[in-house]
């Protein structure tokens, strides 16, 4: 199934090994036949089983959740718990089952009991294009028929009496994560973000998120490098910075989830969210750039030449992050406008479907562009619960929050889990005391460098400033999750490489326990208010509980901040004039914002916009849904909101 | 990602394998660190770039799909245009693109200004294990360095270059099917079908299930035996049985969704929908039995060994089926237990992604034990609405629901497209003409075998007669699709199964298009009851248009109709007495059914149960709800009607 390179084995059971390596000298095609059979079932049980196992822990996860979530257990979050649970899963397929225990080398049956791969050395004949470079694919000519073999892997470097079929089978194919985990992850992110607070704060986000990364990416290369220099295993600068743009994606996830439960202060929210979903993006392209500066670096060796590589390497960092921005809004207002001017909106079910569909492209066009599509599927989500969501069905609406709600709890949990079991059962981990220490001590002094120094200089543009416990809180949100770990395990071939995943996945590890369980006492400590009123991304009044209006809502206005307002304000301007009424139902029309336009404002505008009438809508909703026996529903704010916001607003 | 067998392949830049033939001869670690990350890169893209071909075909289709409803056309069904389409992509990928021409044979680069495939022919070295027999893995060292390769096929049949990258590529792994795509489309099935007529009219389509698929699976193998005695292919019986095996089983999708939207008369709806849905699962199980049987007939060669094999192959048959649906059953309780003991519906995140954790693991788990995960995951999800769904919150209820209708839309469509692009892109079709002239004529015949005689011998036990023109219209509903196509292409190493890909994917696009686009006017010619008034599967009432109500429903029940009645009553006590008590929140309580039990009984019973109060609950809920901007309801059908029923019943 979808355990490619490393885990993609055939397994032969006992029985077919020994009962017919006697007797079937010459197989026929017949026998080959049945054989191909054999193997896929073998495989097809062991991969279930593998899948299997993640799903008890998924469940032990989903149960444990619930027991502490009753019991008001603030200190662990289900992060945690899914960690915590992947280690001790982790540490008992690693340390029981040696029946299992079947891996061969040199064509020799290790373990003649049990079920297991069956490996042949072979050397190359005829002629052989590059060589000295493995090649795709393998050959092999047995009784008159040919096999193919695709490339797997680089031999590990660890001893094969150490592995067993399951632990091996236990590890995924990195390029899982890419495809199925992140993007509904990091999509979610942006469809569920509470908006207003990111878009009053974008300036300093986009501060942070750009300068701040960069900042941390070579605060910890330089501090690493050090530390390497101690090392017996020498790394080059370069090799450092990739570690240190791995490590500086912070994670949302966490703490995301315990600032939600808490309704902490909504500009700090605004702030932390979304800095570390931004910085993941920077961090993601920044790689990027740096893979390809090295290869530029390697090739050339003048220093004009390597001058030249730095600002390509700069050009190319924006020119990727820009793009994939482009690309996933341009998904966001395709949908848009497929669901403003459509009536497909009658049928939900297609209109959901067709939501989840251009959202998922959105991340795979990227992709093919090789631009990022981590970043282009986050602002594909803005998009969509900025435009699209305003334009959905009452049904659609809370399908596709719901949907990506629950996708991304389950991938959530699954990678943490996934964070927790591989510490034991993946085979290039390599454990360097100094580095990790080293490390811990870089990501502090990074993050201080990045928060602290950022923040005064802000300061001093911002009316609104932030004060010293936002600083401080900002610093211990620095959770690493999903996107380093991610990043991490693409490739551990060096041995660089193989001490980056272990250190990241410790990382990861420690601060989703330690430092997301001090979350809250933290937020006590600091007297950072929390149980604050905030308006959801899509106009929704989440429950206050002490009914205290936030007070930087009007303040952020004032024409005191001139650069964030310049930005700020052309960008509501455009954003009021233009997109919403383009791609949403909302007033005023085109035909009142762009009255030079005439016919073509008219005919972009819907007769729903015109009249601003949406009773007949609502109707039909109210309908269709008694007629499917789902919840009909009284309250309107959803698709009136935004609508009346903007009204008041020009 | 998740394409292995023929499709993972690297691809190498041009640029990377002109550049470099000459220099690197030596690779270092380091340079094979790059290259796998490039490798890895590219390859990604070409992924990437398969994926977003399949989304843009799904966009397509949920667009046509919806002009379709809009205009009212019910001659074609959205499978019918996921096929159709899926055709003219296939064509299109198949005729155009030579410049993607580069697979490549014997070491030479096909087309050296193209990406491709690199290979090289190989010996084995050393000692062998198993000689004769293609080994799992093979180990080649090149410069000091040992790359393992995995085994991907016996060589295609089809000359290499006929091949493009994007052909290739657009074949996906057969795994897929059995993992992703199956078990959505199985379980939603199960959970939305109306289950009143189901257990209604149990008897017969337990009959026709799995008396019927055996007519049927042995009619076509005569008839195709026949066939294949005028072609230059011979085969044998055992061959063509197992091609009346993957044919026998009817689809249910096109034929449900256009009942549905006609609300056609539901004796009639749950005959054939349980049918279809019973007998993927039978032959599914009798495919496995035959291989099984295949086996031991092959390698004894006595008449009484045989005999012996033959009643080995039925107990066979018998233990996996009732084996999986226990599994599937199991899980089902376990999550109905879960949900009702607990209070985690209280978090209707949690308790929805454990309900979808346990239920794709019954999935698994039935495969681990090497029986059918699909039957086990039709009758989990029949537990699941029968039961769980009682036990939901609002919330919960409303969610699973639409995932699962979500999730089958989209995997539908999936796979009819892809049934489409295969038929031009999959590297191992091979028509013959004769084969599927035969095999059309053969399901017709067999089908009219299996309905005609089993109807007359089900109707001298039933009160209400199968009519002829639901005789007809049965017959005629044997559409074949996602199942037979999975199955058929899970195999395709010699000529015979190759032959029957291609005559089961001709097969499946011409019953979907033809027979699924004449269903509705031939309902209108049999003049067959349409617009009649349903429950659903969860004791919501669906609108009608007519006011008619349904006129079986107390026939049905009078006691003239003694077999069946026996089987349903009987279900019908154990069910009231004990499952629904035990399982669910409903009332009679087990203190009243079972007072025997005394202690153990009210220790059953929960305090809702007792007071039968679920205004506390339903507070809750509509607490929660409100809090996060969800539609609050107003209606409580879904909640009591279960309860109210069967208060009624007893």
């Amino acid at each position: 199934m979808f355990l490619p390179a490393a885990a993609v084995v055939f397994y032969a059971t006992a029985t077919l090994a020994s009962s017919e390596m006697a007797s079937v000298q010459d197989a026929t095609l017949e026998q080959v036949d049945e054989k191909t059979d054999n193997y896929k079932e073998i495989e097809h049980v062991d991969d279930s089983l593998d899948l299997l196992i993640y799903l008890i822990l998924l469940t032990i996860a989903i149960l444990t959740t619930w027991v502490f979530k009753k019991k008001r257990l603030a200190y662990i979050h289900e992060s945690g718990v899914s960690v915590i649970l992947g280690l001790i899963i982790g540490a008992i397929l690693r340390y029981t089952g040696p029946a299992h225990r079947s891996l061969m080398a040199d064509g020799t049956i290790y373990d003649p009991n049990s079920t297991g791969i069956i490996s042949w050395n072979v050397v190359p004949t005829g002629p052989k294009a590059n060589p000295g470079i493995p090649p795709n694919m393998l050959k092999m000519n047995i009784s008159n028929l040919t096999y193919t073999y695709t490339y797997s892997s680089p031999e590990s470097n660890m001893k094969p009496e150490d592995l067993t079929d399951i632990q091996e089978k236990a590890t995924f194919d990195p390029e899982i994560f890419f495809y199925l985990i992140l993007p509904p992850i990091i999509f979610n992110a942006g469809y569920s973000m509470r908006k207003k607070h990111f878009f009053h704060n974008i300036g300093s986000i986009l501060t942070f998120a750009l300068l701040g990364t960069v900042i941390s990416t070579f605060v910890i290369a330089l501090i690493m490098w050090g530390v390497t220099q101690t090392m017996k295993i020498k790394m080059t600068f370069l090799e450092t910075l990739h570690f240190g743009c791995i490590i500086s994606a912070t994670d949302p996830v966490t703490t995301l989830a315990i600032f939600t439960d808490l309704n902490v202060d909504p500009t700090l929210n605004g702030l932390v969210l979304g800095e570390s979903l931004l910085n993941d993006a920077v961090a993601l392209v920044l790689v990027g750039s740096l893979e390809d500066y090295g290869k530029l670096f390697n090739t050339s060796e003048s220093d004009a030449t390597q001058v030249a590589a730095i600002f390509k390497a700069i050009l190319h960092f924006f020119s990727i992050f820009f793009g994939s921005v482009g690309l996933g809004a341009l998904l966001g207002v395709i949908t848009a406008i497929l669901t403003k001017y459509t009536h497909i909106r009658e049928f939900p079910i297609l209109e959901t479907s067709l939501f989840f569909v251009l959202s998922y492209s959105s991340y795979l066009l990227a992709e093919v562009a090789q631009m990022s599509g981590i970043v282009s599927v986050l602002f594909c989500g803005i998009c969509q619960a900025h435009y699209t969501f305003s334009n959905l069905s009452q049904e659609s609406k809370v399908r596709t929050r719901q949907l990506f709600e629950l996708l991304n709890f389950l991938m959530e949990n699954f990678i943490f889990s996934y964070i927790g079991v591989s510490m034991f059962t993946f085979s290039r981990h390599r454990f360097e005391f100094l580095f990790i220490v080293g490390a811990l001590f870089a990501i502090g002094v990074a993050r201080a460098l990045n928060i602290y120094p950022l923040s005064l200089l802000l300061n001093i543009g911002r009316k609104n400033k932030i004060p010293c416990n936002f600083q401080h809180m900002m610093w211990f949100s620095g959770l690493r999750g999903a996107l380093s770990f991610a990043l991490a395990i693409k490739n551990t071939v060096t041995e660089p490489r193989q001490i980056f995943l272990t250190t990241t996945s410790l990382i990861a590890i420690f601060t989703v326990i330690f430092c997301g369980g001090l979350t809250s006492p933290l937020l006590k400590f600091l007297k950072i208010p929390i149980g604050v009123i905030q308006e959801d991304s899509n106009g929704d009044t989440l429950p206050d509980r002490d009914g205290y209006e936030e007070p930087e809502s009007e303040s952020q206005r004032t024409p005191t901040q001139v650069r964030r307002s310049v930005l700020a304000r052309s960008w509501k301007s455009v954003d009021s004039a233009v997109l919403k009424p383009l791609l949403t139902h909302s007033r005023p029309t085109l035909m009142d914002t762009m009255q030079w336009m005439g016919p073509v404002a008219r005919w972009l505008t819907t007769e729903e916009q015109m009249t601003g009438d949406s009773s007949l809508r609502e109707y039909e909703q109210f309908a269709r849904a008694e007629r499917k026996g789902l919840p009909t529903t009284t309250t309107t704010n959803n698709t009136t909101d935004d609508e009346n916001t903007l009204s008041h607003g020009d």
